[in-house]
């Protein structure tokens, strides 16, 4: 099929394309936050003429899955969007997944711009989820309304969806699979730059807590500082992370400087400055090759802050605690031979006139989630990039949605198939 | 002057004492909620007869005073008292000084009691503040109690002050001082285990911000951790308190193991678990020694982080950012010969029966605005211990409240003097 007009309908729509994810970025979707940001969404859905499926998340239809970890309790008032084209009958069907939540925008004055403007300077447009993943989620709408525009009939259905918690570990793509939604494959237009990804690295996040002993600030001795126990702590996670990324010999890594990272997001010790703190806090993610269980991954961060004793005797007496909590996305996989990614891989040959980079994911996704709890195939393939997720002064190139949007349209024609009247 | 009656009244007290000590611990004082445990003072001021002057402390009368460094701005309804018990006239007058603000009780899990039960057991009297300080607070009304109680008629002035804001830098003092509270000489029963400290270490909180750079944990290489960041800073102040306290010449500081100590207080950094954090704040207090001066230590801590560029190239192009702020305590010093220091010396030697062990504080405490700020000779003298203040599970002996109260029941009588009739 020539898609001539599906590719011109796209780029005609650029200022359309800029305004939506204007909009997006200026409603702060932050975790418990994310209404404003999803009635942009469903705005946009109708305009197009999908079906709407609006609905708020029941922790009691979801906390007994295997992949449930979500410790929100309310969702009321944020809903899980989902939006179908339904297809002709007789081809594939196809889930467009974006999730609505962002991380906070940190250090405000690390921001040369207000983290929720939307500013659009330079071909760019910067703002807290620009890169990850309203960007996406924009090329995704657009690929869809093309499709509507230029009268594509396509056999497969699409299924689009926009939901909330993907940062917080996949609560809301859980409940959509739960509500019986399936495909026979999926796009996750998460920050690749361009790039294919069948291989998702999973994570999981862990809290240690760290014992000192109080004392005053001015008899320090008479203490122990759970500030430098914490440290110590630090320390052997970043051994442990070495160790783990030593011998990946999976081609799909080659450029990846660390392909399982531990994060040490978070470190809170202390409440006053003359006192010697009895307590840090120590919260991070732990990444999961697609080659491991999350269970045994698990096992060896406990094995590994059980040896802290051997070291400093302190931990002998006061081990420390690993708890499990709050995030937690599965890692996922599809060979590289996969028809779906034989699709979509052609799709991109098409639009670019080169082969795909293909790599795996740095970072979780809910594809895991889709993968190994719908038995989806899925691929991560988005215009955003890794290094400006979660930074300030995050951006996205709006080229590279418009690129991604063809792509995308592209990939749903071959996979969905066309119904010629 | 025999005091024996002085003595037997004291000891008579103990349950009273104990049952006050509970009452004021059982009075949460930490800092913005001192009300009530002030309440229980105004009560047994009353009681005793003592002049009482209680007055909310407005922030415009004090913070012109070069002493002045706090960052609380209201006061209301948590006031500063002070009760006069007038001498008959010629006689030297005291300040008998004690905070009723008591710092945070820290982790509770690591109490075996209840932090504001006052738990009395095997002639211990359990709880924040217990120690510090007051335990010293009870002991001064008992001592001016006892007085009033057996009948003895001073010449010079006795000034109780049950002051706010101790820990966070002396503002209830200073408050007094400007109010023009002064005396010929001070007593506060600060914990230093019946020993003397007729030198006390200054101190001042410091906090620093320390620069990463945000990233997604995933590929957190892209990023730079201002939790490892801040971890080089803390190592820095760990060198540079080794530094500080090597060469220590002074006897009085003989027994302590780092005199002037460097303490990390609190570590803060991150947010989300999966982001690289961008700031790290780390906040402390660094002891400031008798022979120094706020603003050579203040420029000695600046030197020293400015020389973390030499290790780590990262500082040079995202140097941290010093402030001073909240707590600062004046160091202050009296010579051991002066004879305020033989007037309470001797009234140990009475009391024990062998001369006191005189020491140099191990911290801050408000003797630095009264000495400094007010020329009023100071001693630290008081029932409980450094080790306890500040943990968890502190405590204080009853039997050396009894003590101490004894001990300066007898000081005042030397210092101010007794009318006989």
């Amino acid at each position: 099929m020539d898609n001539t007009a599906v590719k011109e309908w796209i780029y005609s729509q650029e200022t359309q394309a800029v305004r939506l994810l204007q909009k997006l970025i200026q409603e702060k979707s932050v975790r418990g936050q994310e209404s404003k940001a999803q009635a942009v969404i469903i705005e946009k859905c109708r305009e197009i003429g999908l079906q709407l499926d609006i609905w708020e998340i029941q922790k009691k239809d979801i906390m007994n899955h295997p992949f449930y970890r979500c410790d929100r309790d309310d969702f009321s008032g944020n809903p899980n969007v989902i939006g179908v084209l339904k297809g002709q009958g007789g081809g594939r069907s196809i889930i467009l997944n974006g999730h609505i939540d962002v991380v906070p925008e940190g250090d405000e004055a690390a921001w040369n711009v207000d983290p929720f403007s939307g500013v659009h300077r330079n071909g760019k447009v910067f703002g807290r989820g620009a890169t990850d993943m309203k960007g996406g989620t924009v090329a995704l709408l657009l690929a869809i309304e093309a499709l509507k525009a230029t009268g594509v009939l396509l056999k497969g259905d699409i299924i689009f969806q926009s939901v909330i918690e993907e940062e917080s570990g996949g609560a809301g793509t859980l409940a959509a699979l739960l509500r019986g939604y399936t495909a026979d494959g999926a796009i996750i237009p998460e920050p690749t730059n361009l790039k294919l990804f069948p291989k998702q690295q999973g994570s999981m996040w862990f809290r240690i807590l760290v014992k000192g002993k109080q004392a005053h600030g001015g008899t320090r001795y008479e203490g122990v500082n759970a500030i430098e126990k914490g440290l110590e702590v630090v320390k052997r996670l970043q051994d442990l992370e070495k160790k783990r990324n030593e011998n990946v010999l999976d081609p799909l890594y080659g450029n990846i400087p660390i392909p399982f990272p531990i994060n040490i997001g978070k470190f809170e010790s202390g409440k006053w400055p003359s006192s010697v703190p009895d307590l840090a806090v120590i919260e991070g993610r732990i990444g999961v090759g697609p080659h491991e269980t999350m269970e045994g991954v698990e096992k060896e961060l406990q094995y590994c802050l059980e040896g802290l004793s051997e070291k400093d005797r302190w931990f002998e007496d006061h081990p420390v605690t690993l708890e499990w909590f709050g995030g937690r996305w599965q890692p996922g996989s599809i060979e590289s031979d996969h028809p779906f990614m034989e699709a979509v891989s052609e799709a991109y040959l098409e639009v670019f006139d080169s082969p795909p980079v293909i790599e795996a994911s740095p970072w979780g996704t809910d594809g895991g989630i889709l993968s190994k709890g719908g038995n989806i195939p899925v691929i991560i393939f988005g215009p955003g990039t890794t290094e400006s997720a979660h930074d300030a002064n995050e951006f996205i190139e709006v080229r590279k949605i418009l690129q991604s949007a063809e792509v995308i349209a592209s990939a749903v024609i071959k996979w969905c198939e066309v119904e010629y009247q």
